[in-house]
């Protein structure tokens, strides 16, 4: 370590963490009204930690439920470029309790990891930006760049009034580029550049034969059988090669490139059947599982259920049935378009003699995927293996941040997704920890980062 | 009428039908330990009457369960045909109590009906035979034939102590032919003869994939989805022609007859669309869905589950999915060896990467067909159409009844279904109820039939 920044946050190291644990003991649960105050509380925490440091404009915006905290620094002129840095405050209930090993917001480092609600999600991650803001601006007095911050209270609850805000505040909250820190490293050590993430659309359907159950001695033989209808239907959807049928599903899928599967290639590979318990992987003909799940649409039957679902026999022909079903997109697949193919899908071999009901899910997400040559994710890469001292790998995610996405679309701007967790980190689970030398390492790379961004 | 039997019961109508509704009035439900004293008090009744009237050797047999009425008249000699004529004295619960028009255990004739819990399942039918007793050896001192009455008191929970009995007193109940009134016509005031019964067998079935639900984004495109896999695997077994493709399924299932279509062709048609509200009739490739109900086997998925159920979209990749399934079957199927075709098509048809967990149903029947033309049905047939005045139609049911297929396989002789209930009784229902005119016409059917039996 030999810049200023870099000496500031080692030498401040205790207090700092003494910080962390002031903002990570506030319970700000925002599903839950009776923490209602704790979330104003721990917005307040960011804003005043952002006054403290120098940060100006500041306020507290006030939404329809619990407010985002804006504060800019734009002291490093109309020539440097400006990012927008997102996080959020808010975290998840921390109960089952007994399932604990220590209070959730009473944080307690135990084997070089913090146990605590929000260590990694994403209280910890928020607070690793404004130390490395804190440090920049206490030894230069100045950040290599300009930053608008923007601290949501409502993303464990679906962001519900973020994507509004971000149209209203467009000018506002105006950047070149965003920067995110609520996502992992495949790896504990293992610098990880998340370019990609999927999109996401849905719908839930039923198919009706009679109107009530029936006698399956008197009628079977004259009725169709709902879930027989529906497990044909499901199984003209995707074949046993896991290559989903839906006519123009993949139309519009770039194939993926060389290069790509040269860079999935690399990416550590999660044993999938020590993970999960299953006998064997099974993925899209022609793909590896990596390449499917991070690359490659893919199309899930959620929950299905008809009929009687009781101990033993009843014997009868059920009513109805129903099931739900999402697909994860890729970039180029319009969510709306690929919904509509498949209510099309749907209606077009829906088996005679039962009746079909689509309900459209009316979420959805588009994919997102930056190139990973980009400048500012190369710098990206630089400044991870700079702190890890390791080379970073590049993924691609089945996931979907709806943020980056709302991003993405209003503002037309790269997001750099910079995450420090690990799947160790138990995200919304009893033990939610962090691991104390990302904390260091994690400020170490956006010191970096920031530095390097500066040089044009 | 002319005979001196008919001339009784029409003379004695209003004392019968008071004894009628006394016996109608005991709340024996089976089911409800609340009840127990009337279960035995309704057996008493019985007893009670075959007493009154002449019968010898009466007693209520004690089971583990609710006892069972035997009584015997075997005065016509050792030369004389002997019926086993078997009933229940049990009824179903009454509940909801408040959708009935009137006290389901205080008898009440409304517009030729009369309404009141077992007035048609199977106390009022039961009734009629003893009626018709009574009849007989009060006007001419016998009965044209040897009689064995069993009636049990455990046939509405499932006649859990029958086939035991049946098999204990083998040598007291032994009899040349049985005849169950406990089953109805296909149309009010259409005579009909329910000559076949189809069997039954069943299994549940689970498929799990992983451990537990996992994240679809993070891992779609890796793992076998269990509701996917369990709609492939359901598929393989019924195809979009409503034709069974388990191997073997219809190797000993004789083809239905010239004749029998012809018999089946003549029974009233149900309005399937019109009573059930489906948009059309599935029937099995080159069948009738009147000849596949009543005489082909079938295959039916009486539930399934799995995965996500409750309101909106939960983006999971369920960890396992259940199904549930029962066959009807017809005569020469054996059900053991069904079930084992049904195992062995599952354990060879489960997709890759999922596990197959059969659990199979213990309870099973075996079909039930007496020949049309045997002489007793025919005897039957001529009783019924002298009876009602209209010719008989004959009929086999999707439905099984565990005592036929019993007393088929312990004693090995014919069972004839005299049946005089109607599609609207509402069996097991609210209001249930019998035609008034069916009371009188069956006994006379009876008379018709005992005279028609003793005639070799």
């Amino acid at each position: 370590m030999t810049s200023k920044p870099l000496n500031y946050l080692q030498e401040n190291n205790e207090r700092l963490q003494e910080k962390l644990n002031e903002f990570l003991s506030i319970p700000s649960v925002s599903t839950d009204s009776v923490h209602k105050e704790d979330v104003d509380k721990a917005g307040k925490f960011v804003a005043a930690y952002l006054n403290e440091i120098g940060f100006n404009s500041v306020e507290v915006i006030k939404t329809k439920g619990h407010p985002l905290v804006y504060g800019e620094w734009l002291g490093a002129g109309s020539d440097a470029p400006t990012a927008l840095f997102y996080g959020h405050y808010d975290v998840q209930p921390a109960d089952p309790l007994e399932l604990w090993e220590s209070d959730p917001f009473k944080p307690e480092i135990r084997y070089g990891r913090l146990y605590a609600r929000g260590a990694s999600d994403d209280k910890g991650q928020v607070f690793m930006h404004l130390a490395v803001f804190e440090a920049f601006l206490k030894t230069e007095g100045n950040l290599p760049i300009n930053v608008k911050v923007c601290i949501e209270g409502e993303e464990e609850i679906g962001s519900e009034n973020l994507y509004d805000l971000l149209q209203q505040k467009k000018e506002q909250f105006a950047a070149d580029f965003a920067v995110i820190s609520d996502s992992g490293m495949v790896d504990t050590g293992q610098p990880t550049i998340l370019y990609g993430l999927k999109g996401f659309t849905g719908l839930e359907f039923t198919l009706t034969g009679p109107e009530n159950d029936l006698h399956s001695g008197m009628y079977g033989g004259a009725i169709r059988n709902p879930i027989m209808a529906m497990s044909h239907l499901l199984s003209t959807m995707k074949d046993m090669d896991e290559v989903v049928q839906v006519e123009g599903f993949y139309d519009s899928v770039e194939d993926i490139t060389e290069e790509e599967r040269q860079l999935i290639k690399d990416v550590p590979s999660e044993d999938f059947v020590q993970s999960t318990g299953v006998t064997q992987t099974v993925s899209e003909k022609g793909y590896t599982a990596k390449e499917h799940t991070m690359a490659r649409p893919t199309l899930e039957i959620n929950g299905m259920f008809g009929g009687y679902q009781g101990e033993g026999t009843k014997t009868i022909i059920p009513s109805s049935a129903t099931a739900k079903l999402t697909c994860r997109l890729v970039p180029n697949q319009e969510p709306d378009h690929i919904q509509q193919l498949l209510v099309d899908h749907l209606e077009k071999h829906v088996p005679a003699g039962v009746r079909l009901k689509v309900k459209r899910e009316p979420l959805s997400a588009k994919a997102y995927k930056v190139d990973p040559n980009h400048p500012l994710i190369e710098k990206a890469a630089t400044s991870y293996e700079k702190a890890f001292g390791k080379e970073v790998v590049y993924v691609r995610m089945g996931g979907s941040i709806p943020v980056v996405e709302w991003i993405d679309s209003i503002y037309d701007i790269p997001v750099v997704l910079l995450g420090f967790g690990t799947p160790e980190d138990r995200l919304h689970s009893p033990n939610e920890s962090f691991p104390i030398e990302n904390f260091e390492k994690g400020m170490e790379t956006l010191v970096y980062y920031w530095e390097e961004v500066n040089k044009q």
